[in-house]
């Protein structure tokens, strides 16, 4: 195994890269293929944390949920065990997303990491974004946070993204770098002068959390369907480091980030953005009825 | 009374301004008449709804509490009492903070929503950052959500809108526009092409909540401190429709908005962005341990 040893906690730096790719849906072979290609290209740009889109290994825009049935894999499957395999040989973390039949029989629209190790971890989306909903049955666990070799690393899945509630879980629990497989459909065009809203709700997580944000789209022509792209990483103050990329382009995004940075939580001697939450006047937010 | 009637509720639009102003810190009478004046301009423009900066009557770089005590003012003080009869000449709503003196005595960073009918709402700032630690006591009501004749508006201060939680819970009470008076003291300067850190924030609060923003920042070099300016008016999608104002510059934005938008929460045939949240799963939020 070729895994560098674990960084200095209190300050080495981490290359982190985002792979925008272009999956084609139902072609699980090809896709696993594309993704491995682009997992090694990234390595060889000296990443060790790798983050692919939503449904990488599955496509996004099913016609139906058997034809997602059709290409949906168990955490062993084939996708997970490629990856494995290379994340093994190369010593990096992966993660990715996939669609992934639970032993339940149940679909879920899901993202696995993955490190030299082996799966550490699969997340189910939460929150499900349009069609999605005919298809998935959405997750009811929170955001994983895994201590790897490159720092504690959260999980969530586009459309989560949207809701502060789940990053700042993932926050609170001690999540260094938010990693974000996405399929953002590109919708209304942002305003001239204008960073599409996507982009601009992956700075405010990263800012109001002091918590680094990896978040890779995908690109290509599905169905009638085009991308935002936007895929960036922004450091712990909200601001970006790499990206955003365009809509068009299959481009890897490499930065180096800094764990440490999302483990100081001060922005003013008397300011830490979680020590400063309010939590007993935040039960509202837990009330079915709204 | 020269108030304006209610507008259709279903597609009127209303003129919303940001004051950005330099108030003198320990300056009240100055300062209570600056808003004044910034009011009247406003109103001139055909703005419904004037939105000024946190404790915009007292300044905001006190020496110490006793100096703040030193101006601060009751619900009935001359501020309130000048601002509401300057809301009922002009039929317009106002949203300013002063210093407020409770009748417990303490101190509060507070801010009032007034109204032609008078004093509607007064709203303690219940996130305080640096030094106000040692000045005021912190509130412990939810940001007050107020029906008037130009839509259902609701008030944070500052650093609460750093808090995601706190602006989910005025959007959870129905507010349509979420006034955000504010002192964003300059730190480091934001990296080039990069919007402050204070305006995205503002940008993600307006679109994960579908809810108009509009932020009011001050400016005047007082006691060592500079400040962000940054004044702006987002509206649901989270896109900025006047501002952001610089740090130097004395000035109003006026911008056009349609309250309409923040009722339909819809982004997608089947999504929802207050209903697809899931609060069962947020129980963690409310949780004092984090």
């Amino acid at each position: 195994m070729n895994s560098t040893s674990a960084p200095d906690p209190e300050s080495a730096k981490v290359a982190v890269a985002c792979c925008q790719i272009a999956p084609r849906v139902g072609q699980s072979d090809h896709n696993i293929g594309l993704c491995c290609d682009a997992i090694r290209t990234a390595a060889a740009q000296g990443a060790r944390v790798i983050v692919l889109p939503e449904l990488a290994q599955s496509g996004y825009v099913f016609n139906d949920a058997q034809e997602a049935r059709s290409v949906a894999q168990t955490a062993d499957g084939t996708a997970l065990t490629a990856w494995a395999a290379l994340a093994h040989e190369l010593g990096v973390v992966v993660v990715a997303g996939f669609c992934e039949l639970a032993q339940s029989g149940e679909l879920h629209n899901s993202a696995a990491l993955i490190d030299a190790s082996g799966v550490r971890a699969v997340y189910r989306k939460a929150h499900l974004w349009d069609r999605e909903k005919e298809i998935f049955t959405p997750g009811s666990a929170p955001p994983p946070v895994v201590n790897t070799a490159y720092g504690r690393i959260g999980m969530v899945i586009c459309y989560d993204l949207e809701f502060p509630e789940w990053t700042r879980l993932a926050a609170l629990q001690g999540a260094e770098l938010l990693c974000v497989p996405t399929n953002w459909p590109r919708g209304a065009p942002a305003p001239a002068h204008e960073r599409p809203g996507e982009v601009v709700r992956v700075q405010a997580c990263a800012s109001t959390n002091r918590m680094l944000v990896a978040a890779c789209c995908r690109v290509g022509h599905e169905r009638g369907v085009d991308w935002v792209g936007g895929s960036c990483i922004a450091d712990a103050d909200g601001y970006l480091v790499a990206g955003p990329l365009d809509g068009e382009s299959v481009a890897t995004i490499v930065a180096e980030i800094n764990p440490a940075d999302a483990r100081n939580k001060w922005i003013s001697q008397r300011n830490h953005v979680l020590q400063d939450r309010r939590p007993a006047l935040y039960s509202g937010l837990a009330q079915p009825d709204n």
